[in-house]
């Protein structure tokens, strides 16, 4: 398969690369690494992306922003920074896609435990993971030629551990290349609408 | 109690405003209908209807627009009306009231079983309806002095069925005196963090 993964150069991409790499054809995608440049924020450059990319079986995005903070000081600005970026960045990636993708191929977006299981200052980062688990199980019915979506909801990375641990105290980290295989299974497997919860 | 309910006139707005009418004091609201106006996709509307209002005991939404269209003509400008309206508009409440409502007090906001039970031409109100219901888990455990908050979801109402009918085939439709119910178990319970599921 040719597999444009956006996102690749991060902590998940850096390891779904390496885990479907070993079988496909990968096509690296950032702000400002890998072999396309994209911002996905922006729909024109993410349908100038599939200009340049071409057809392609699947697609993947592991990036995303959120703002983290405090519920009483949030302002609408702050939450349109999720909603703008991890949100709409990779719907975006869906409504640009889906006119380019192969007959039967995927969308496989990223959200993340929040959604479920919140924490302090993360009142944004809940609402934007419930919205692409939202949104991809109503795109999931309506898409056609047999394409597929999929959202993979990690908890915390053993990798991010360093950073994120004390927001995070008491979850159980899950290695990135676990999570990489949530990734291998919406790409290679054939379901739609499911949101693989890894850890 | 004081309860101030924003989209007051509406189909599920009137049925709430008679269950809990009968014990406690209401302050009507809508863009254009009720005691107060205000448009909720302001944050400065709001804040000024706080300020006009005063410290409630509960706030209640049961407004919001999305649009609907099919997946492969939706624009980011299409979902920006569901977040701006429905999504935002209902957190801007919260924004603007945590530092209002009284101690104790409650939020109930609206979202919708097409977060779960997805229909043609609905992605951006599984989307919206999503992000709600993510935002209220997160913004439960950061709300202070006992604030609470609470999201329903209702299906599609019987007192509905004449307009939208034909995009809810089989869905079992539900009053909106049982609906209404749900909101009487947010604001006069001691429930946060929920979202009450009624169809
Ligand atoms: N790490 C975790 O523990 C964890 C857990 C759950 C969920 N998640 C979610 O998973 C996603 C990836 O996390 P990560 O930790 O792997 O991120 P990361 O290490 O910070 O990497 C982010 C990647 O996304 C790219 N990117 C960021 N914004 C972009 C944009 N607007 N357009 C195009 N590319 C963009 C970056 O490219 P450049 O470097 O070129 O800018 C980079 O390749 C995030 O949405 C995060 O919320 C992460
Ligand atoms: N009806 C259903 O079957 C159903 C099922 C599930 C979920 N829902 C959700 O429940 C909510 C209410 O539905 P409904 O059918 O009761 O709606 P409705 O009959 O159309 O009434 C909407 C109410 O909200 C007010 N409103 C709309 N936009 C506003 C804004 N920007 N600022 C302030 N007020 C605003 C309207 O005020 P004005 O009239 O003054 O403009 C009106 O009072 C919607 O979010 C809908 O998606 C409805």
């Amino acid at each position: 398969m040719d597999i444009l993964l956006i996102g690749a150069s991060g902590t998940i991409g850096k390891a779904v690369a390496h885990e479907l790499g070993q079988r496909h054809r990968i096509i690296s995608a950032g702000r400002s690494s890998g072999d396309e440049h994209v911002d996905l924020r922006d729909l024109a450059s993410v349908t100038a992306l599939f200009e340049r990319v071409g057809p392609v079986d699947a697609v993947i995005a592991t990036a995303g922003n959120v703002h983290f903070g405090a519920l009483a000081e949030f302002t609408p600005e702050h939450y349109a920074i999720g909603l703008n970026d991890k949100l709409m960045g990779q719907v975006n990636l869906v409504l640009a896609g889906q006119k380019v993708v192969r007959d039967g191929g995927s969308f496989t977006l990223t959200s993340g435990i929040l959604s479920d299981d919140p924490i302090r200052y993360g009142s944004s980062a809940s609402m934007v993971n419930a919205a692409l688990e939202g949104f991809a199980r109503g795109a999931a019915i309506e898409l056609a030629r047999g394409l597929r979506i999929n959202v993979v909801s990690p908890t915390v990375l053993s990798e991010s551990l360093a950073g994120y641990g004390p927001y995070f105290r008491g979850f159980e980290s899950v290695p990135a290349a676990r999570v990489a295989l949530a990734y291998s299974k919406s790409v290679e497997g054939l379901q739609t609408g499911q949101i693989y919860r890894v850890g």
